[in-house]
């Protein structure tokens, strides 16, 4: 899995547990085919007739490379593989995968989804650090916690102050803030604070359906600088979706650049903004984590469905990240699959992208080896404060 | 051509006959030089002066590998390329390259350009079939239709129901529809129907000028919903033309992700929607295609053009995009060299990505072997029913 | 640094002297870490606490390439570098690393940053010459010229014709025009000349705030024409930088397709249009280059700051770009490593490009060498009229 010749500090610091800092729950439950292959697609519907999630990029990689961990040959047939799975059980076949993925702690969106429509029932993140032999924080999805807000509120005013509050008190016991605005508005935030007027009267609007999620764009950035100073108070970071994922979005609207106003407004705060997965814009995102100081970004969910071609998405982050501004995660949800391969991936693509620096003399083996330890767990560990 | 060590059966899937699922004809009669230096770009101007359309990628790679068809040897210069091919005789070429692309079936869109506005005499879909020793069937570009029926309407009823009526006729023959909307007012594509009013209002301008060819926004909006209407009378699949091609489009409104909102509205309607050539937003196509069951993808045009450096634009495209929605066009237009360098560079940059698959362990032959088929000509019998 | 099995004619091209189209001069004054810090970012603010700027590519490549030249091994820490460096002194340091750079000719833009915010002390073009041993012309910032005529400008009509006489009286002593509109007001330039009522109503309201940048686009675009009149009358081109560079940037609004309209509009006018860096929009850009006889591209401040990875973008460009439209810069800014480095990796990604391409026996030695000294030096020549 990693290049065969690499010096073994920049081995060791490559298979050194992660941090994996942006996943969420995956399922108890023993599933069906069906139930399976809606959770390894983005797209929520299941494959035209005669075809199978399988047959993609993600669904050849976990027949070989999780194949194993469930004690079958790699390249199990979808039918083999599921049948094992079946076999051995949701509890088993998590804790062996989670496991398998070499992660020293979990940081964990608690919603199954990262446009906000799931709800099905995962694992708790203590749930995940326990099956995972692993530490385990929470993360606090802010238009969850407005849904909850919503759902009870009475009036305007009442429903405002308890969205501070509930923020704040869900906060003092998470390590960061995530926003899935990108899918519900998009990222054309401008700068500014919404005026107090536009965002009671949007608040009214919201209380005649409160079931629904919030979708105005008044609303969600109330929410979104709501969250934003109490993330200031607290000295923790927000965790911005960006990029692919899911089908509700239009995907040219989730492109990180257009954040850069909104960037620019927060850089005085020093509230650290942290841009997840960002496919096929990664390019853009790595640009944004080289410019602004408070700026941090990833690749997530993009290695383990890109798979076998994760490496070139590595490298294209790497053209002008910053070092000390990468993070690892797998954006893990629903099977513990991609948890696993998400770690897998991101191991190998690292693991490519040094390999090829040093057999043409660009880094030294100290360097790398250094730089393999920052983007696996260290930045991880001075941004979330863990 | 193909990697040495290539398995045998995924050899032969690469080298089986392939379903051309998007081309043009090409020009049936002897041309000079200037003549063939347009037809090798898609700019529409000479080259500057002191320097020529061969100093490109794929001027490079005709002289490389169509070379040898005519019996020159590789890397000929171009005005003894073009000596030989004058020699040879326009037909005698035609045969040698369209038959050298290996194709079982040629899907030919009539009119010779994506954005409309190109009126030169090429071969027929049959024709194209019987030079290249292939099945032949026909596409229905619904611009060039609206474009005859402006041409003899006397009211705007009367072209509205011509409008309806001719797409049912022609689209009786043909095995798909194909819009260059993209050229013409862009992507961003309002979801739903224009009114009857506005249309009624349009159609009445529109023949105002029934010789030029239709820019306004909701008159191309109405053709495209009545070509829906008759693909999904008819179980036939739409084909818009995305990414480059052509010199009076703005390159930016032509990214497929921006037809979103547009994709989601046909997704009950079960029409199936064929993003064609995609570059350089084939990432974004092939997420299309993975979250949309409805949604199918090539980087037609893009792997001739792009030529040595076509492995790279397929390797992205296979980060994301699905195996059971990929296809295979050459995108083929004016001269058969882009028919023969199409086959060529996609057989040679699927074979490129198997290869490292392969090699890497990531892939068994057996899967390999399976998707290439897929890719090169099953999933195109499926989607259009061959 | 070049691959080994090279033709002798091929490295020859590729070790050819270059002419560096696009540059900025150096500091010619000792730096201490924290000044050097931020000329080697993009960002102009200083690393996080606990980081440093040498964790990016181009801090990492610095200590590798540039070391050398120095004395020092490579791999030297970032400490024991600047300390050699200000031990040997700026002027030797720079004669150094501008020499070794290779460079035959640099053509310079006199202004410091591309936001037109920086005013540090600078080489000069003609010292930047000397220091490289290279000839070297000037490139005339636009809106600096609109900067110092503002300042002195009394009322709006004095205003405007002063601009026209100051570029005018400026570009007879330069080789081209440069703007940096997309870092202002972004690149969706409307294709029309803004009114003389929209203009003369901009001009008194700049004058208003003289000493700051101008950033109304009525007021930029006017300045363009007035640059474009002024190229077309003497034969120049006009560089725009595009992509990325600088914090003050949206950058998604630097994406060079926006430009297509206004690009179109400038066709018939015969002005050169240079598109300059591009990334992440490079592919966009060998679009524009490939479709527009008049427009030209580089990938000029991509290539060292994505350092070891600068070979793909090379490829990248490569993909649709003619070979007559591609020019070599650094985009060298404040340190003479940014100059050395350009150079360095323009030459190994090049070479990488080449060296696939003769291995692969897609191109012919003859063609790699031919297109090598094109791209380096000859269209710069051709274009700029050297």
């Amino acid at each position: 899995m990693l290049p065969v010749d690499l010096p073994d500090t920049v081995r060791d610091a490559l298979l050194a547990p992660l941090v994996d800092h942006h996943c969420h729950g995956v399922r108890r439950d023993d599933l069906t085919r069906a139930q399976f292959e809606l959770l390894i697609t983005e797209g929520g519907s299941p494959a035209p007739p005669g075809t199978t999630h399988f047959d993609t990029p993600l669904g050849v990689a976990l027949r070989r490379w999780c194949a194993p961990l469930l004690d079958l040959d790699p390249h199990a047939p979808p039918a083999v593989y599921l049948a094992r799975r079946a076999e051995l059980g949701a509890g088993e076949v998590n804790r062996r995968l989670l496991t398998g993925a070499g992660v020293v702690a979990f940081l964990v969106d608690g919603d199954g989804s990262d446009d906000g429509t799931d709800d099905i029932d995962l694992l708790s993140a203590a749930e995940m650090g326990r099956h995972g032999g692993a530490a385990a924080d929470e993360l606090v999805r802010i238009e969850r916690i407005e849904r909850d807000v919503a759902e009870t509120a009475q009036a305007a005013l009442d429903y405002l102050d308890s969205l501070g509050e509930e923020l704040a008190a869900r906060a003092a016991r998470a390590v960061g803030l995530k926003t899935v605005i990108a899918g519900l508005s998009g990222l054309d935030l401008e700068p500014g604070r919404p005026s107090r007027g536009s965002v009671l009267a949007a608040a009214n609007r919201r209380l005649a359906e409160p079931k629904e999620p919030a979708t105005e764009p008044v609303l969600l950035r109330h929410l979104l600088w709501s969250a934003i100073d109490v993330a200031r108070e607290r000295g923790l970071p927000v965790q911005f979706h960006t990029g692919f994922a899911g089908s509700a979005l239009d995907l040219h609207r989730s492109d990180p650049a257009r954040m850069s106003a909104f960037v620019r407004a927060l850089q005085p705060l020093g509230v650290p903004v942290i841009l997840l997965h960002c496919y096929p814009f990664h390019r853009q995102a790595a640009y944004l984590a080289a410019v602004y100081p408070h700026v941090y970004v990833d690749v997530g969910l993009a290695l383990p469905h890109a798979a076998a071609a994760a490496a070139r998405v590595m490298e294209e982050l790497l053209e002008l990240a910053p070092f000390h501004k990468q993070l690892f995660s797998s954006g893990c949800r629903g099977v513990a699959e991609t948890a696993y391969l998400g770690a897998h991936y991101y191991r190998q693509a690292l693991g490519a992208a040094l390999g090829g620096r040093l057999g043409a003399g660009e880094w030294s083996a100290a360097d790398a080896a250094r730089i393999a330890h920052m983007i696996g767990s260290g930045n991880a560990r001075r941004v979330y404060r863990l």
